[in-house]
């Protein structure tokens, strides 16, 4: 494991709440992008209406997706922004609970926000980096780079 | 999306712990009323024997109860605090675990803790309004009016 | 519920990325230990290609493990750190998301990250204790005594 600690001065905590139709992951790259955050962590709750979720397959070493076209509550979203290749990215994992309560989830990919998404979004003045695994071709965070 | 930027002075964390016994929500809204809270975000893991779990069905425009009369892990427990008609209001999503390992969620409605809840919030000096949404009819955050 | 403000100065918050292979529990416990953390709280999300989920079982008064031998994405994980008999313990709940979306869930026993698992912690300047509940034999953080 590698540790890196963030300054615990000049931080800002955001609350952002996604409107009806709006792409979460489009509408929080759009933010971290507008206000150059470098190194931000988040939490969230509400609904979607559609949902694409991925999970990396390691047999093709990309994501497959798994499609949900449903109303589903948004049980928990918890991801982080850093830099790659110059640009704020976010990375976001979620739950989502079905009509009779049985649950899905994923690696965000697309989504349709319905009717709220509420984020509290934390962020600090230090930048992470991410760089490419040569052995996945993901970009993780790479602390001893940042 | 809609964002604000909170205060970041004055804020407060608690570690609050819940009994055996204990309603999550009633015992986080009588917290936030006692102390005055207008905005927070928390999160929580431990146990319930018992859950009621909500689903909003868009067809009813009203949530769907799915009830799970059996000892649960909470894997994952995320919510608000803001502020609807004058007074501190909590909304929470929860993943619980089964027996075999399988998962449950929804939006809290009613809880059992058994034996704990552990719960970390952060509160800030601002408050959140919640205001309602015609469509829907949910009190939603509503950062334009907050 | 029983109840505990922080301290608000003097905290950290730092990243910790969890390397392929790494067990995370283990990981987490040895970063608090050599860096004195007697109270934190963190979330998580990554990957895992082997874990150990637990379920508390009340006929047994002891973990029943649920084992999952599969590449799955670790869509939440949250925890926190508190000291059971003088040394930093690390309690971790997490929900995981196999190949078709399905998801599994427990407290966190034993993992093995692949490729990396992506954890923001922080920590507070205050101890938080733990006391053996005799009813279940379960070390619970214990705010009174804390």
């Amino acid at each position: 494991m590698h540790e890196r600690e963030l300054s615990h001065d000049g931080g800002h905590t955001y609350v952002l709440v996604c409107d009806k139709g709006d792409d979460a992951i489009r509408e929080l790259e759009a933010f971290a992008r507008r206000n150059q955050v470098a190194a931000a962590s988040f939490t969230a709750i509400g609904a979607f209406r559609d949902v694409t979720l991925g999970y990396f397959d390691r047999e093709i070493m990309d994501y497959r997706r798994n499609e949900v076209h449903e109303q589903v509550e948004v049980l928990s979203c918890i991801g982080d922004v850093a830099v790659r290749d110059g640009e704020p990215t976010v990375h976001a994992h979620v739950v989502v609970g079905r009509r009779d309560g049985t649950t899905r989830g994923g690696h965000l990919i697309e989504s349709s926000v319905w009717p709220t998404l509420e984020v509290v979004l934390t962020e600090t003045p230090d930048e992470l980096r991410k760089t490419v695994d040569p052995q996945t071709g993901l970009a993780l965070i790479d602390v001893a780079r940042s």
